[in-house]
C-alpha cells in the first residue's frame, strides 16, 4: 500500500511529505491557500475553439509555470454543427468533474491511510440545447441534472467508501463550483466596465 | 465573409443550411433538444486520472458515437501533489467555460449575419483549496469567482457585440450550468440507492 522510495512516502501515489508540508505552508498562513487558475482559448474557426493552460497562482507565488503550455481543443459532433474535431466543452465540463471528484477521493483515501485499488467514474449530463441554438423562449441554457456512478475498490469497508464519497461530494472543488452559484463577471477586453 | 461550396454556405464556419436543418427537427419535436453527454473517467495513480469521451445522445437518436473515442488527463502541478502530466481539472473548467462562451458567439453571430474577425477568451478562476486538502473548517469548495475577459473583433458596431456577449452569458450552456446550481446525483455502482 505505502511505497517508500528515496524521494519519500507514497500513498495512493501521493507524496505525503510533500501533502504536510503544503498544509503546514497553508496552516501558517491561510492566503497560501488561495489559487488563481487560467485558460486562454482563441477561436479557429466553426465550433472549434482551442485553449492554452500554462500558468496560475498558488501557495503565495504569482504566475507559477509549467514545462510546457498545454493546449486542449473544444469542437462539436457533426450532430451539432461540427466537425468532431474533438470533445465539445459541455463533456469537458464532465470530464472536469469527474477529475475532480476522483482526485479529491484519492487524496482523501491517502489522508486517512486507505489504499485504493481501482477506481471508476462515470458522468452523465442533460440539457436541451434550445438556447445555445438561439432559440426563441428557450429554457436557461446548462446542464439540468448531472449524475455520476462510482465504483471505487479500497481496503476498508463499505462504509469508509461512503464516507470518502460524501467528503468528495462536498469537497471536490468542480463539484462545488456546479452545485453553487458561481458569480461569473465578464468584460470586454479595453472596456473593463462593458458587458 | 460567407463562403459558398459544394457543401453549402458557411458564415464563421458553421454551415448555416445543416443548423437549419436541426432546428426545424427541434421545432417538430422539442424533445429532440435533449442531449444527454457522457464522460467515462479512470483513476490513473497519485493526482493523475484520465477521461474518455465517445457517446452521447441528442436529436432524438440514443448513442452516437465518433470516430473515435477522445482522451484527456487530469493532473495536478507539483505545487499540490502531482507531476504536471497535464492541466488540473479546476483549469479544464475554465477551458470548458471559454469554448462554450466563445462557440455560443459565434452560432450568434452566424444566425445574425455578422463575420467575426477574431474572438479570444481568457479566464480566470479564485478558488481556496483548503476544503479539497481536507483543513477542518474550511470554506466550501469550488470557484468563489470567475472572470471572463472577451476581445471580440467583428463586423458590425460595438453595440452589438455587447449584444452578443450578453446572448452568450445567459446562453453559453457551461456559463449557465456555472451560474445556476445544477443538481449533482452521485451513486456508487452496484448500490444505486448509496451515497
Amino acid at each position: 500500500m505505502d511505497a517508500m522510495t528515496s524521494e519519500g512516502i507514497f500513498r495512493n501515489g501521493i507524496d505525503l511529505q510533500r501533502l504536510a508540508g503544503i498544509l503546514e505552508l497553508i496552516q501558517a498562513d491561510p492566503e497560501r491557500a488561495r489559487f488563481r487558475f487560467r485558460a486562454r482559448n482563441r477561436w479557429v474557426g466553426g465550433g472549434e475553439n482551442r485553449s492554452t493552460v500554462f500558468d496560475f497562482d498558488g501557495l503565495g507565488d504569482t504566475r507559477i509555470v509549467r514545462h510546457k503550455p498545454f493546449e486542449f481543443t473544444n469542437a462539436e459532433p457533426p450532430a451539432l454543427f461540427g466537425h468532431d474535431e474533438s470533445a465539445s466543452a459541455l463533456e469537458f465540463l464532465l470530464h472536469a468533474l469527474a477529475g475532480s471528484i476522483t482526485t479529491t477521493l484519492v487524496l482523501r483515501a491517502a489522508t486517512l491511510g486507505i489504499a485504493i485499488e481501482s477506481l471508476f467514474t462515470e458522468v452523465e449530463g442533460e440539457i436541451d440545447v434550445r438556447g445555445m441554438l438561439g432559440v426563441e423562449d428557450a429554457p436557461p441554457s446548462g446542464y439540468e441534472h448531472i449524475r455520476v456512478v462510482i465504483d471505487m475498490h479500497a481496503d476498508c469497508d463499505d462504509a469508509d467508501v461512503a464516507a470518502m464519497i460524501e467528503f468528495a461530494r462536498v469537497h471536490a472543488p468542480v463539484c462545488g463550483a456546479l452545485m453553487r452559484a458561481v458569480p461569473i463577471q465578464i468584460e470586454r477586453a479595453g472596456a473593463p466596465d462593458a458587458a
